[in-house]
């Protein structure tokens, strides 16, 4: 029997085992991959610890990522048959899906061919990342030619996704690292320039390389004390996207910021656009198209096995990663 | 020589007196006007203490609102002539005009005719509540038939504004106040309901109105803790429009709420519409009709002799006004 990762309790990397299940078989809308590679997300250290906005029904499955062989396929579904190499747009709750596993099974919509370029590594790896970026720069915020965009937690994969959308559309991708360490790695990955926000004054650095009008959109996963540097560091009508909240501690709102510039704060998960079927498809063409040009490159940071599931997710804890984390199946 | 209303120094109401001025002579976009009547507002008293987003710059003209009568128009005011009955829209800094005095300066794009009908009181109280309320409502949040909007401090001028133009729209106004003193009042000014924010469970209330939907907008000037209310009761897509921050205690951002319901934070000022020529005649366009049919209706709580100033300034301070604050000139 194949098997999947599950977790019966919440906590730390070390709740995660490998159970033996029965293949499943697709509803009439569903779709059974044989994995190859499995991407993985912060989200999914959050679902496991219990702080992720949905709720763990134990024992539960995990997992937005993965790519690998259609192995069957339910009745409605026409645009994949067995044999297509394929990969996952996260348009699912976990709740109701988890893609880490050896044999999984996804819903349709989610499910679709990638650039036949693309290793499984980079299947595994591409959709998150470009599709959170995406939405929130191009989606929602607009990014376009002359924007200076500020990002946090730089160098994950998404923070690595956004400095590619970034150069791609016309815009200055700065990247906010907490220390210099990651430097010249951001710099080579695409970043215009890099703030170590432990050694550096952010606002001050902003507005020097802006030329003193600030940042116009800043892409924050992080949230804290550290967002009343966002804040400070915007132009007028700046817009900050909160797409996370890796910092535990309170996250003070600068009022006077907010008001006297006319910032714009707003919440963001991709699945607001993964689970409209128009703007998921926007979205992945404008991905699809990219990787095909190799404007957007995945970036894999470490591979795992597997029986190292618990290793792959002390790692992504460790935060020494630069981009992404991939557990290869059957490696 | 005429006198205007000024201080020397930043401070409670105290600070302000009465100094004798030349008459101004207007430059070429600018209307002299002399004043029947002057409207109060929140941001003059924070103006007044050195807490606004503009720094006064001593000794400081101050105020948002006069009515009366042109006496006398620069070389390129087309629009208006000498005895014309006018009021004024908040289209400017304090550190530029003061509208309070007996004879002031204002610039010609912000002067305008208001429905014969109004009194020189309301002409006073008219512009800057409306059109606050407008800008953040219809003109930002798009407010419309079906929408349940929350309103803090919703005995202020400009809550009450907010619950007017909610109905004019076929919106539903919740009057958010801290006891139950003002219910009665506020439900008698068109609240569809009223919430007593020290005395009941905001959320559960507006969960309770709404069916369990959440309200769509919240349209905030108040900040401080009680912020967490309101991201709490918002619908999903929420969005909380921040127009002032008389609470002077820290704002939390609730991340998980902002980041779980996709919530949208805009700081907003009415001078973003103002002073932009095609928003503020859509605005000026929008309040004069809904004046002029009577859906608008200006509500004026108290009204003092220009001698009293520091007396009305006081009685701002103290919270007991329901709606608006008018100074009589010559009374």
């Amino acid at each position: 029997m194949p098997r999947i990762v599950r977790f019966h309790e919440t906590g730390g990397p070390a709740v995660l085992g490998l159970d033996e299940v029965e293949v499943p078989q697709p509803g009439a809308d569903e779709v059974v991959i044989e994995a190859q590679a499995l991407g993985l997300n912060r989200a999914e250290e959050m679902f496991r610890k219990g702080q992720y906005v949905q709720e763990p029904v134990l024992p539960a499955k995990i997992g937005y990522e993965v790519a690998g062989t259609v192995r069957d396929v339910g009745e409605n579904v026409t645009h994949l048959r067995s044999g297509d190499a394929v990969s996952v747009i996260p348009a699912f709750g976990m709740t109701d899906y988890g893609m880490h596993g050896e044999v999984v099974l996804a819903p349709a919509h989610a499910v679709v061919k990638h650039p036949e370029h693309l290793s499984w590594d980079e299947g595994a790896a591409a959709w998150m990342m470009f599709i959170t970026a995406y939405g929130g720069l191009i989606d929602l915020a607009g990014v376009g030619e002359g924007d200076t965009v500020l990002i946090p937690a730089a160098s994950s994969s998404v923070g690595l996704a956004a400095i590619q959308i970034c150069s791609m559309v016309g815009a200055t991708p700065v990247a906010l690292s907490r220390t210099s360490s990651k430097r010249q790695a951001l710099l080579d990955h695409g970043a215009a320039a890099v703030i170590a926000t432990q050694e550096q004054h952010v606002a001050a650095e902003v507005h020097r390389l802006t030329g003193g009008a600030g940042a116009r959109v800043a892409f924050d996963p992080v949230g804290g004390p550290a967002f009343a540097e966002l804040t400070a560091s915007l132009a007028e009508h700046g817009i900050i996207l909160v797409y996370g909240a890796l910092d535990s501690e309170n996250t003070p709102l600068p009022v006077m910021d907010v008001l006297g510039k006319h910032l714009t704060i707003r919440g963001y998960e991709l699945f607001e656009l993964t689970t409209d079927p128009i703007r998921r498809a926007q979205a992945a063409e404008f991905v699809f198209n990219g990787l095909e040009k190799g404007d957007l490159k995945p970036v894999i940071s470490a591979t795992f096995a597997l029986d190292d599931i618990v290793a792959a997710h002390e790692y992504m804890a460790s935060n020494q990663q630069l981009g992404k984390i991939i557990v290869q199946v059957g490696a």
